[in-house]
């Protein structure tokens, strides 16, 4: 009946995204807490922290007592986020017990790369350039080009697929004057421009052009439409997501301080599980660390399913 | 490339879902307000209120007030609610006012009628048919036969197509005896059970069995769904559809308090023209009815895209 694939691989980013944009202050030990409960659940990638300057991202300021902190689970990559050599050197300590790969991030818009890292899309290939390089010198593979506002973008409008396109061209040169090997593209929706139908026609155009290349999703939930253009994505196959637990996180540099953020895993586990498409994660324990983040951030989060329960929890109930 | 409609009808429920939940009190003149923002936005069709019994629910205690008071818009469907003779004869009063048609109103779920009605499906079947023939002996046309929890219920766990049909046939039984002509029939996923699959699957059962009844869906986003239910719907050619502006509304007599309610109209308004789907609906107008909500009501809806505003808004910005 659908294409719909087997397996899904979601990576978990609901700690640095989320811890970064909350108000907090958020203890270290229930930073801690977050990760390890979210090990348990069965995910096998998770986004422990964010190496950056903690005059910018104060709620980062404890990154090395995070990583150091918490226990890891057997079989779970737990990754981190970087922008510069700095933020390298930090991550770099922590190679035996963090995943470091590198990525080379772009933009298809103009407009946001402007507005968001001060520099020209030119610019920002000059910096990734080098960025590439220093990775593959500490032996850091850079396996990954990302695509930020790949669907559209706050400050430019409507971006067309040729328009991510050429920026993947961009990142793949870089990666071949650097001799960096590239596994899959990562595909943004930075602030929530995409639909079913630009999934559609987005990931449509870029197969196209690199048929055997593996396309994987970071989708925002700011305008509501995440869970059903997820929904296109599985109908097309494509079988990697980054999601927030609880809908954790937002996008305050995007000029909307109240927009949601990322698509919530917990749905798109639902929505996953459902389908007959299998994640590897038991969801009633994700729906209880997604009620835990609640507590620990203070407020209500965006995930409804954390509010409603599962399916699954119904049915036994109801069974019994 | 897809079978998707060229205009979507939405039937506006915030007014009637949203103030019989909110704990309120809300003002008779912030009714109005919001009752005639709606109406200015070019949605054609408005449930105003509930004439249910001021005791179980206060928040429509002063449904003839609300009634008597708005001020209607050519061309704008108002409608309203009642689940007996003394609803009916209240509604029966602004007959000049409003659209009075009645519904049949089944459940496919057993355990939900008990738990909602306090009743059997056979009672519930007898108290339908009596209801239906005092229907038409008011003149009042009884074109719907509305199915909730036609995707599955807390209380029982999923419910199969071979159930909605079942009480579809019921219905039909119903409508046949009284004399009543159905012209649609209307799914509810009452406490958010539909995935995208569901949705197929529910709505090619029932299309195989008649394939000339309109079908409507009136959907919950109770755990996130909504809006991937309501695009595989469109893709299936479903063109009406119940909605909530804010995602005003709720599911309390579910056992789920926390839980979110209808689908919010703005996102599925959204979805559709984003598609090229026509609603004769103005987005920003009706994002701003949603701010005027949530004032109203004093709490976060479950909107993302009231916070985040519309694509066309920002499309404008970038063009200036």
């Amino acid at each position: 009946m659908t294409d719909l694939p087997k397996h899904v691989e979601i990576h978990e980013e609901g700690p640095r995204e989320g811890f970064q944009i909350e108000p907090g202050p958020i203890s270290t030990a229930d930073k801690i807490r977050v990760i390890e409960a979210l090990a348990e659940t069965g995910l096998s990638h998770i986004q422990a922290c964010s190496f950056v300057s903690p005059r910018i991202v104060p709620g980062w300021a404890d990154a090395e007592d995070v990583v150091a902190g918490f226990t890891p689970k057997e079989g779970v990559d737990y990754t981190a986020l970087w922008f510069n050599a700095s933020g390298l050197n930090r991550a770099l300590v922590f190679r035996n017990k963090l995943s470091i790969t590198g990525s080379i991030a772009l933009c298809a818009s103009d407009a946001f790369t402007q507005k968001n890292l001060h520099r020209s899309h030119a610019d920002n290939v000059e910096a990734m350039k080098k960025q590439t390089a220093l990775h593959l010198e500490n032996n850091v593979a850079v396996p990954r080009i990302g695509v930020m506002a790949a669907f559209g973008c706050n400050y430019q409008g409507d971006v067309a697929p040729a328009e991510v396109i050429r920026t993947l061209e961009d990142g793949l040169a870089i990666a071949a004057e650097a001799g960096a090997e590239i596994k899959y593209f990562s595909l943004a929706d930075t602030m929530g421009w995409a639909t079913p139908m630009r999934i559609e026609r987005g990931i449509g155009e870029v197969r196209s052009r690199w048929p055997d290349m593996k396309i994987a999703l970071h989708l925002h939930d700011t305008r509501g439409l995440a869970i059903a253009n997820a929904h296109a994505a599985l109908k097309l196959g494509v079988t990697q997501f980054d999601s927030t637990v609880g809908g954790l996180g937002g996008c305050p540099f995007a000029g909307q301080p109240l927009a949601a953020g990322n698509i919530c895993t917990e749905e798109l586990v639902l929505l996953c599980e459902e389908m007959g498409i299998d994640t590897g994660i038991d969801l009633d324990a994700l729906i209880e660390v997604g009620r835990m983040a609640e507590v620990i951030v203070g407020h209500v989060l965006p995930s409804e399913l954390v509010h409603a329960g599962s399916l699954d929890a119904f049915r036994r109930k109801a069974a019994a």
